[in-house]
């Protein structure tokens, strides 16, 4: 018979998978000899037979579930219902993978109406029993049958306002009776039955709750976000109770063991005296620093300070610890790898390999290459930092600079996002339901809750700047205002956030580009030594090119020359080739265009030196030139001198049903080829400049798009090649140069072996690949793609992350028959998702020679290249 | 040293791809004995060469004709420019191919100044010598020098006005010398130097003209026409030249030794006496029946007889044979396969096998597939045709029954057809620029010329119907009329032709399809018991499907159920289904759709019987069903009683960039199952309700489009089969049934074994995977394919013909893959390539189990895929 429950000191860190993050690490901290308070973990295996059993739990399992209980009963002396010192339980979600604050939990099962006059008995406090039991009901209501917790607290505060006081704890004991009995009177209202008080009837009902709560909305949101699949299930951790809130020798906390906002190596956290583990984390309270609790209970502390050097020398990796002192005995109840902002990554990855704890490649793979997003986006212009009005300071909860109009619903924020304003999150504080909301802005403004409040863990965890516990503003959600003592702040209106000072200024700033140096420097160092695909990046100006270089760029892979036909002051040109009746008209408007092209490639050149530039020619249809309204066809009739309906009628005759196949790439160079002359000859011409001002071994790589027959290459290649020597002729000077292909058709990939006979390099477009390879249209297929996410037809959107077994089959059969064909054709991707790191390991395996990308996404590739490397060993 | 010119007698009909098909074949004919004026061929190697040597003739060529010119002088006792008995020849081009009318020939080549005086005196005929040179010197400047024809006609004309004259041989032997010095003096005016008096220099000039001809439009078009590939090149025939415009003992003919309009076993042709053999081909005299010639001349006619029977004996086919008697001596001057029309072609093969000349095999290999397309059109409809008014009566050049409108140039029926109306082209007679005019019409009908001329031989191997030497009306190409007797036809009329009898009616005819019986039937056999592709048609409604089962059709490959959708009662529901709001009004439009769908099906198979019937659940996106203009929108509005601006948001939101690659096929049941669900089930309850009413054996195949990915069929088939087995329980009784998919998304080839674990079979949609295989949309591709073929990019295109390399490999891929994991996977195409021979033969070469085309294409497809087998033996 298959074991569903495991006691903690059954378990072991490896067995994450089959115990969840966290009760893996309640058995590890267990077996080595921490304070654990006992309990058991119910697998996810038993999550997943869950669901096979139609959400029920079946007779063998809740068997087993007795068994472990008796177990911990006899090790605590300690019984269920019992007059003198009844036996409780927290109950919890433990996923494989860390979800903070997306799981349900529920503490004080157990308690009755016989358990809590033990517990009054056992505590000598009457007032925190039924404190308890009012609690237990509350959240037991709530989270595992889903009534509303607001039928609740208008109780409460019926209560407090009926004896005239506002805080929860001026209310005695007998206030706490009575509550007791109508909180159990609104059980009975909802449920149509008693509240149980059967606590082995509340376990299973808890259980249930937490293996349901696995497909809440807001779990399978954070697991999309996250990428965690939605079929490991979570683990559930039974554990018995401490008491973090009986007085003010018992207390609850939350520690690092290095700091996870910068990373430097001193014990990092907070705590609550005569708390509950949850109010730290929910963050309404303000918390004390962790040093404080040395002056408080300087044994504790020392006991803690020791523990959390044993646990991370153990787990060789900075810990994240939450612990409860009841009575002044030290519990832990849990421990994990810490999350932490990219540049505390780094810097505690460097650290640890220079403390001899891990290896460099053990660092390299710690880094989360998404993660170092963070560290490549702009900080504050210095000077207009300076001019900038000051309106607050909070916590500085997430690193990172941010602008943007202020909203203060998630689904505002959503919805300006859309419509392709940048905005930043303002909550009084932030729960779950707002994850959506904090992707969609810019920044987090929270104006309560600590570092390690709902806002600061999750936004820390997207690399998102925050601002938390904002003491100096007040948040009226309801009419839509923060109000920072006489300054108003109205919704729409632009704030700027400093999330590693925690200062909040008034209006949009300018931003500069972060320097990358220090720990990041020499990690990098090792990444690149680590790495064997080359990255190069997609840049279609001197000023992308410049950008990239400084993050490390190796070359261009792609750059785009109609971005230079888009230009204001080009397009004009662009139309009178478009609109050219004659051979002889379009020569003499692309002869307008030449010398503007052969500036851009030669600023290019001038900025790249020596390092690879593929320029790819010409690719949009032609009609993505010219305008589609009435009143624009109007005017540029008018400003080109020609008649209307002359005008009207070659826009209608290039539209098309379906631009996307249609007459673009190659193709215009197979009707038009002497577009791709012209470029060709400022390619050349330009590169020939840059030579002669002193850039060495410039090598042209010429690169022709939408190739999908050998003989369209060939064609077009016989063309541009006869410009290429009437340019050597005239100038009377050559230079090497390389012509190849984007191979992002189809045909192109299982006829490769054809096409590289004809070209030196192929560079596969995976962004027209995926299209073709799907069927689909990347503008059209947001209209169902969603579907097809909620179906669970597909994980991820293939234009996301690189589709390995269907674009990347063809990918692999276009190396296979390219490479048979000419052994050292060279080989690269310039998709989008050339910079994604999944895609770029893909990449790596399947032998390209560099990947190319966006500047910004330059490092993360390098990162992802490097861990390929390690993960493939 | 390669050897680039044969004398007749030094090749053999083996050597055609070298000699050309007229060049191997007078070698042949000499090399049996029979009467071949001697000459020589220049092969198609010379001709490539040429091209490569940048057009000229090398003189290692010239060395070598000049050696086999001395050959022939020596054999005939002739020699080159000889005052007495001058040697002259004919030159004409040989493709590998029999190109009629295509290339240039040059007579009399040898005539100068001199050589006319020897041509005189060997003939005692001045006259005669004089208006062959003049003829000479007219179509050499023409054919060789491209001199403008017009400015010979004009002096010729003049000379005929000046004598008060109207027929060319009312002009005497002086008249003609006089020409002869203005021919010479045009001929110097438009070269800047005299009339070439070298018989050698004549002769290379008329070679390189030869060579140039092969690149003419004319012949380039006929290439593309009849898929002969363009690298092919012609040879050169110099012939010794034989006269049979010498008296009335001279003459020349063209005959068949079979009927080539029916195949009847009689030799059939014609022949002028006193002519040149142009002279018949081009129409331009009404020439005699071949069985004349017994009476003028019996002892030729006998000896002609003889040879014809020993020619198809040596050749095994019915031959086409050229002939001149000269002073009563017979001369053979070519012979060829003859072409013929299908119902000729199909009788004459199954004689042969019966004579026991040639196999059975042997016979399906004579037959082009397509040809069949003639016998497999309609006739008119007996009772409409006898109370039509018949307008005149010509020859029956080419079977067949046609209507349309009448267009007088080619140019205008291109442009007729291309506006989509069906049109006859009405000539005078037609020349080989007409080819593209006659493609394009439905018939073709001419006032000139017999049963050899160009309009008959070309539209006969079209397998086109026309009308020709129809001495009863009279055609006036300026104004644009007809006229027949007391009747005006004018441009835009309808007329419509009967090519078995010749008659022309007035009107557009009733036709009726036709019967197949006899040779037909019997040959038809042969290919049932020779192929092993199963055959099936592409039919939406029970009248396809019977028309489809009466040519021979096993099955139906696709059944579309779209176009059940867009019939004008249902597309009320359709659009309510597709504007609904909500799932429930969605599901009550689908309900109303139900009944009508499932009498679709149970219509087609009651049609079918136990023949298997693959349907297809829909597949275009739902705006196709919608209107797109505004006042469309408005009405729509209207009859459906809702808001327009509502209304016109909806057809907004579903407008898509790229439909071919949108939210259509099993993309559509992914968002709404319901729909597939409603098909499902009517297909279900159709085959219960058939089965119930008799037919046996019924087992349905539900397609499923447009999958990329194993999960998308997945859960579209997990719908559709809770859907069926929901059927089965409503009604107590169940049926076997297949579900499988397309595979036209190139993606879905290359993870085609993860495809095969959900599906049972596949049908290849070659149309999608040629699309999206290579990125073409058909609907835009029109615009570039053009200058594809010009530039020798294309061969075809690939929606006319499968692309074995690149579609085709993606097919192999899918199949390798597909039968790897389901080795009994049943695999067919249902593209509209399935019916075009080639691409069939290469479905059998891959291993497919069927095909499926059009109805019209059954037969077409059967013969395809027997020689498939027979040519792979």
């Amino acid at each position: 018979m298959e074991k569903y429950v495991y006691s903690f000191f059954e378990g072991s860190k490896d067995m994450r998978s089959l115990l969840g993050g966290k009760g893996a690490n309640l058995a590890e901290m267990t077996n080595i000899g921490l304070p654990v308070p006992p309990g058991f973990t119910i697998t996810t295996k038993a999550c997943a037979r869950f669901y096979d059993e139609g959400k029920t739990l079946w007779p063998e399992l809740k068997e087993e579930i007795k068994e472990h209980l008796r177990n911990v009963e006899e090790k605590l002396g300690k019984t269920f219902s019992n007059e003198d010192n009844p036996l409780l339980f927290s109950v919890r979600s433990g996923a494989v993978f860390s979800m903070p604050g997306m799981m349900d939990t529920i503490l004080n099962l157990g308690l009755n109406d016989t358990a809590v006059k033990g517990l009054a008995k056992s505590t000598s406090n009457e007032r925190f029993a039924y404190d308890s039991y009012r609690r237990f009901i509350q959240m037991f209501s709530d989270v595992a049958m889903g009534i509303p917790k607001a039928r609740f607290d208008s109780l409460l505060e019926d209560m407090k306002s009926k004896k005239g006081v506002t805080l929860d704890t001026d209310l005695d004991a007998d206030d706490l009776k009575r509550l007791v009995e109508q909180y159990k009177d609104v059980y009975k209202d909802e449920m149509y039955e008693e509240f149980p008080q059967d606590p082995m009837k509340q376990l299973e009902l808890a259980i249930q709750a937490v293996f349901l709560s696995w497909n809440n909305p807001r779990a399978v949101v954070y697991r999309k976000l996250n990428d965690i699949p939605h079929d490991l299930g979570t683990a559930v951790n039974v554990q018995s109770m401490v008491f973090g809130n009986m007085g003010n020798t018992s207390g609850t906390g939350v520690a690092f063991t290095r700091n996870p906002a910068n990373g430097e190596n001193k014990l990092f956290g907070e705590f609550l005296i005569n708390a509950q583990g949850e109010d730290v984390v929910a963050g309404i309270r303000t918390p004390s620093h962790i040093d404080e609790l040395k002056n408080i209970m300087p044994e504790v502390y020392e006991e803690f300070l020791e523990i959390t050097k044993k646990l991370e020398k153990h787990y060789r990796d900075m810990q994240d610890i939450e612990f409860t002192i009841e009575n002044k005995k030290l519990f832990l109840l849990q421990t994990r790898n810490g999350k932490r902002t990219a540049e505390a990554a780094i810097n505690i990855a460097v650290d640890l390999v220079e403390e001899g704890l891990i290896t460099r490649e053990e660092a390299i793979l710690r880094i989360e290459p998404n993660q170092l997003n963070q560290l490549l986006h702009p900080t504050f212009n210095e000077k207009s930092i300076n001019n900038a009005q000051i309106i607050a300071k909070g916590l500085p909860a997430s690193p990172g600079a941010a602008s943007g109009r202020v909203y203060f619903t998630a689904e505002d924020a959503v919805n300006a996002k859309s419509r392709g304003e940048r905005c930043i999150l303002v909550r009084q504080e932030t729960s779950p339901e707002d994850i959506e909301g904090m992707v969609s802005a810019e920044g987090i403004l929270t104006a309560r809750g600590g570092m390690t409040s709902h806002a600061a863990v999750v936004a820390r965890g997207m690399g998102k700047c925050c601002v938390a516990g904002c003491n100096d503003i007040r948040v009226d959600e309801e009419s839509k205002v923060i109000k920072a003592k006489d300054i108003i702040i109205k919704e729409g209106d632009y704030i700027s956030l400093d999330g590693s000072t925690g200062t909040v200024y008034l209006g949009d700033i300018d931003k500069v580009l972060p320097e990358l140096s220090g720990n990041f420097g020499k990690f990098m160092d090792w990444v690149d030594s680590t790495r064997r695909l080359k990255v190069r990046t997609n840049a279609d100006t001197p000023r992308d090119a410049a950008q990239a270089l400084a993050f490390g760029a190796e070359g261009i892979g792609l750059c785009r020359t109609e971005h230079m036909f888009f230009d204001e002051i080009r397009i004009p040109a662009v139309r009178k080739m478009i609109l050219s009746k004659t051979l002889e008209d379009r020569k003499k408007a692309l002869d307008e265009l030449l010398p503007m092209q052969r500036k851009d490639f030669y600023e290019i050149y001038k900025v790249m030196g020596e390092r690879s530039v593929t320029i790819r020619l010409l690719d949009p249809p032609l009609h993505e030139f010219l305008p589609t309204k009435e009143e624009d066809i109007r005017a540029l009739a008018k400003s080109m001198n020609v008649d209307y309906d002359e005008l009207k009628d070659r826009v209608e005759g290039l539209a098309e049903f379906n631009p996307m196949l249609g007459h673009r790439g190659c193709r215009l160079a197979v009707t038009y080829p002497e577009i791709y002359r012209m470029q060709t000859r400022a390619i050349i011409e330009a590169a020939l400049d840059a030579k002669k001002d002193g850039v060495e071994n410039i090598k042209p790589e010429i690169m022709i798009p939408l190739v999908g027959h050998k003989n369209e290459l060939k064609y077009v290649k016989g063309e541009i090649v006869e410009e290429i020597n009437q340019v050597f002729e005239e100038r009377g000077e050559s230079i090497d140069y390389y012509i190849g292909t984007m191979i992002e058709v189809p045909r192109a990939c299982v006829t490769a072996d054809e096409i590289a006979e004809e070209a030196e390099f192929f560079s596969f477009g995976t962004n027209d690949l995926t299209q073709m390879g799907y069927g689909f249209s990347r503008d059209d297929a947001g209209k169902f793609l969603n579907d097809y996410e909620e179906k669970n037809i597909f994980e991820k959107s293939p234009f996301e992350v690189l589709d390995r077994d269907g674009v990347g089959k063809l990918m692999k059969i276009a190396i296979e028959l390219g490479t048979k064909t000419r052994p050292d054709i060279h080989l690269g991707i310039c998709g989008e998702v050339g910079g994604e790191p999944s895609s770029v390991e893909f990449c790596h395996s399947i032998g390209l020679d560099y990947v190319s990308c966006s500047p910004y996404r330059v490092p993360i590739a390098k990162l992802a290249a490097a861990q390929a490397v390690i993960k493939s060993k």
